[in-house]
């Protein structure tokens, strides 16, 4: 019986957290489940991911430079971690799932190809032979591949299924960027123009189509038209032609077709994981069945075993208040469809409405209710007090916007602290305090928090200043930041504000799943920009203007765009710069002039690494975030 | 019974079209308003709102100067047909409806109005005093409020009705970019940093402001961050919170409202319309109506007089199928429900398959049926032929792409101009011609009208060369762009991309109703730019490098990037070169180096102008255009 229920828990369990493997029905294998499933494995897995993920930090070229021994075995303690994370899930699920399924296999043959690969560099950087550690780019495998990250996964299932789609409007589309290249070197390319640069103005077919594809993300506009427009206005034409078809329409078209799928997919998954839910909870009912009259049911002490295995932590009055609901006849059983709901009651998150009373009317109930103190809770609960509340934050502002190197608005700036803490402890002392921190309080936290910080940093600067007599820059800025945050909680006056962030916290989480995404595609390319760029392009101190430090300490950037607006520190030089020149990559602005840059310090077919990277992250991934942002909005507007 | 005829017509030709004027019933009226729909008096409508927006060509600053007395006098004449038209409406429609309507009431404002400017300006101007014709940016009033442009209207409507849901989400968005402007501010104030060109790096609030709100375009990333970041890679966090909050959540919000909007109106509009339809056809029955039975009918010979008077030029055999369809039960009448039809019925095109004979088998039987001309028709039929032709193109776009000065392949260019021709013909012979060239037919008549002029450019371009011994450029520009143009005929053969193509061509219509759209913003904002910058920056020659040319004719523009890219073409000086500012202000890239050119050589209060452009022609009607295409594509595919 006991087995019984821990099969049953562990179906309920999976059908809670929309967990969907197949697991072996043995005793032994439910517990080996069990602790597969238990938050500290999941964590530990979580550690020894990131631990992978973050040496990169350390290995050349590096931002913390660590001797590559000391790399290595943390790697291969990393790959042994993930290794007995993959034989316990072997142990848990039955064999032909387990080599049925992509994951597992692409886990073990990276694991494997990892540490190959790590073998022949150790060896050959024995022998002092500089070679390339090429796998490093798969790492984000182990983090996509665990059944944990079934987010990310999703978001990249998405990705593919749009793919079929997305091909044949991106082949047309690039039929389109060569038809123009031809046409602009017919048109153009014989003229002996100059761009502004003095560089020939279309002459090579595979430098117009460069231009031309660098000109769908409008990033040379309207400079790549300038020449030619110079000579006469009518080829002015040829440009908005190719803008409107290339850049609106096809751009909005890759929208169109990411969305599409966008919605068609997520319906799909919804739909397979409401079948899968209630498929589980099926199979959780039939284990516990017992037959009472016509009709299986769950007695009431079976499903309160269940319900405490599957949340130990539960309260009673919560268990309680969950069998009300599934029991609603009392009749001692809940029949088969109260049953099936039990996982998404489960999920529910009960706020128990506190009409407790104050703490301090409990304590000192004369002084909290004499009439001084009920004249203090009306005042802080009239309209009046939020309005002058908001008068102050705006005076704040101003005071802000001042110099504050004036010691008056020095001092008001303690003026402003006090009044903040005052407000906070006169709505404690109006509203019950669990009541205004709950959970779902989230105004009153921010507030809170950002007062409380505040306070905190505002004494740890004047403290510092009072003992060294100077002020520490960090603290300073964090002072600051947290000064003008304050200045958020006017949102919270106008309700329309309020809806929106509201609205944008809400999708918040679903956001940070983009993150992931985002994360693990800049990881790769970051790797890979690393082994191709690294130390070609240096960054020199700005005042220092030696003719090294002017051309990013590599000659061949002499005279480019990249030396002359001074993007020295926009290189791969280490993780952290790699993660932002992707980020400006990202942003699509000046991307060519990054690309044009590195390419001119290797060689020109560099730039196929900065045209993927701009089909993947900005033609998917943003557009799939666009989508996403549309559906949330549309669903919540 | 003759008037009731001409009302019923008129009811059912307002329900074909879509028309929504309220009208008198009696029957001179009716005759009136007859007159008013015809087509003539719309084209001489829309031919003098052209004349009258045109005028800007030829005002000062013009394009083709001409005196004002010319201009002035061609306005009147517009204006005065303007009246005309309006005054015939208010012949036909009740007064009450006409003077509650602001259609209406708009125009006549707009004449009044810009009469008194004329007359202003004109005596101003005779006794020499220069003043500003600011009613020329109340022209496109006139092309918006005929009733005969509603897809324009409706799409004004549907950013009116997207202006209060935006608006709050805007002024979140602005609140979010002074708050960050203020942390600039503070963080980096104070430090002494420069920018690239050596100008102080974010130390005025409203400089931030404006940089910052540059930076949601994306126009200025990564410069802005770039002296911050070199101080700091800490620093980037701050411009990467940023651009995630600013640049691609508001700027995704921002979509989503106008597209939810969109969406809504578009339902309503749709709706609304059916009703209206319905509601007309009910009038138009009810007038005709007559009793048999138990139920209300329409007479045959009703009914056609009435289908022959809405559609003049139907033809019989048409009308009978459109009857046969009514009158199923061919009882001699026409129901209700098949009567509310009619208005559809009318607006289906008949398609008449062609089984028609070829002319040839028709003249020449024997020739057209002998075995060698059944071989060659069989052999266009077989897919083969298609192929053949495939290779053809690529082999002559190969051709195109090497230099065509070689005497071999400018050769080649007449045997692939033969080829192509030949194989119009063989199709020609095949298929019948009729069927061939048909309404539908949009490849067909692309490939034959795409040969044609090929063939008629470059026989010109060759008698032209025989004779005078030299190229005519413009003819060449446009041999070798239709010669480009041939090989989009590759598109046909690939079943995908024909759909891909034929889905943008289906909605090509509405797209033309944005191009209207963007023309009213342009015009009005073209006017307004002409006003305030025209002559400010003058173009010269690329070549000519005379100091004055360097900053484009105003030493204000000394040192600034707007002179330095040479952007000295991008003026106001003239209706046509501001129609290509304002493209280039709408692809948004470099938009914030013309902004500073022209705050330059004017005043910092002259980036209003640009920012307002932003948010009117990029936050509203691209979104608008980018939801369209959405929609249009959720639709089709
Ligand atoms: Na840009």
């Amino acid at each position: 019986a006991q087995e019984n229920l821990l099969l049953a828990a562990a179906y309920v369990s999976d059908a809670q957290y929309n967990r969907n493997v197949p697991f072996q029905t043995s005793p032994q294998a439910i517990r080996l489940y069990c602790f597969y499933n238990h938050w500290t494995m999941r964590v530990a897995t979580y550690i020894f991911i990131c631990v992978d993920l973050s040496l990169a930090l350390f290995e050349e070229p590096a931002l913390f430079p660590l001797p590559f021994v000391a790399t290595a075995l943390a790697e291969v303690l990393c790959l042994a971690a993930f290794s007995a994370r993959l034989v316990h899930f072997a142990k848990v699920t039955p064999q032909m799932v387990f080599w049925k399924d992509t994951k597992n296999i692409c886990i073990m043959v990276t694991i494997v190809v990892t540490l190959i690969d790590l073998i022949i560099y150790g060896s050959l950087e024995a022998v002092h032979i500089h070679s390339i550690r090429w796998t490093r780019a798969l790492r984000p495998v182990f983090l996509i591949n665990f059944p944990e990250s079934r987010q990310i996964r999703r978001a990249f299932r998405s990705i593919r299924n749009t793919l079929p789609d997305i091909l044949y409007v991106f082949l047309l589309f690039l039929f389109s960027v060569l038809m123009f290249s031809l046409m602009a070197l017919k048109l153009f390319g014989d003229r002996g123009l100059k761009t502004a640069d003095g560089a020939p103005y279309f002459t090579n077919i595979l430098e117009i189509a460069f231009e031309l594809y660098v000109l769908v993300t409008t990033a040379n506009n309207p400079d790549i038209m300038m020449p030619a427009y110079n000579v006469s206005w009518w080829y002015s034409l040829y440009f908005i032609t190719y803008i409107i078809i290339n850049t609106y329409i096809f751009m909005s078209v890759f929208l169109a077709v990411v969305y599409n799928n966008y919605r068609k997919h997520l319906k799909n998954e919804i739909r397979k994981l409401a079948y899968l839910k209630r498929h589980k909870m099926i199979q959780a009912f039939n284990i516990l069945k017992v037959k009472v009259g016509t009709e299986f049911v769950v007695k009431e002490a079976a499903w309160k075993q269940l319900a405490k295995v599957v949340t130990p932590d539960i309260s009673s009055s919560h268990l309680e208040l969950l069998l009300r609901i599934s029991d609603e006849g009392q009749q001692g059983y809940v029949d088969k469809m109260n049953f099936l709901r039990l996982a998404d009651l489960l999920n529910i998150q009960v706020v128990t409405i506190n009409l407790r009373r104050h703490p301090l009317e409990a304590w000192v109930p004369r002084v909290y209710q004499s009439s001084m103190s009920l004249l203090v809770q009306r005042m802080v609960q009239h309209r009046i007090f939020v309005w002058a509340y908001d008068v102050i934050i705006l005076i704040n502002a101003i005071c802000i916007a001042l110099d504050e190197k004036h010691p008056f608005i020095s001092y008001a700036e303690w003026l402003f602290l006090a009044l903040y803490i005052i407000e906070i402890l006169l709505k404690l002392y109006t509203y019950e305090p669990r009541a205004y921190l709950g959970r779902k309080q989230f105004w009153n936290w921010f507030d809170v928090l950002i007062i409380i910080a505040a306070l905190v940093a505002t004494m740890a600067n004047a403290a510092i200043q009072s003992a060294r007599k100077y002020n520490s820059r960090q603290i300073l800025d964090i002072v600051l930041i947290l000064r003008i945050l304050r200045l958020l909680r006017v949102i919270i006056s106008i309700e329309r504000f309020r809806v929106i962030v509201t609205t944008l916290i809400n999708i918040g989480p679903t956001m940070l799943t983009f993150g992931g995404l985002v994360f693990v595609v800049y990881y790769t390319f970051a790797v890979i920009g690393m082994e191709m760029f690294h130390g070609k392009v240096q960054f020199f101190d700005p005042n220092f203007t030696s003719p090294d430090a002017l051309v990013c300490g590599n000659p061949a950037l002499k005279g480019s765009a990249f030396a002359r607006d001074r993007y020295c520190k926009n290189n791969f030089n280490d993780l952290a710069s790699s993660f932002v020149v992707l980020m400006e990559l990202t942003v699509v602005n000046q991307w060519h002039v990054l690309a044009g840059g590195f390419a001119l310090v290797t060689h020109q077919a560099a730039k196929l690494y900065f045209i993927l990277f701009h089909i993947v992250v900005v033609i998917l991934i943003v557009n799939i975030f666009i989508a996403f942002i549309l559906e949330a909005f549309f669903v919540a507007y």
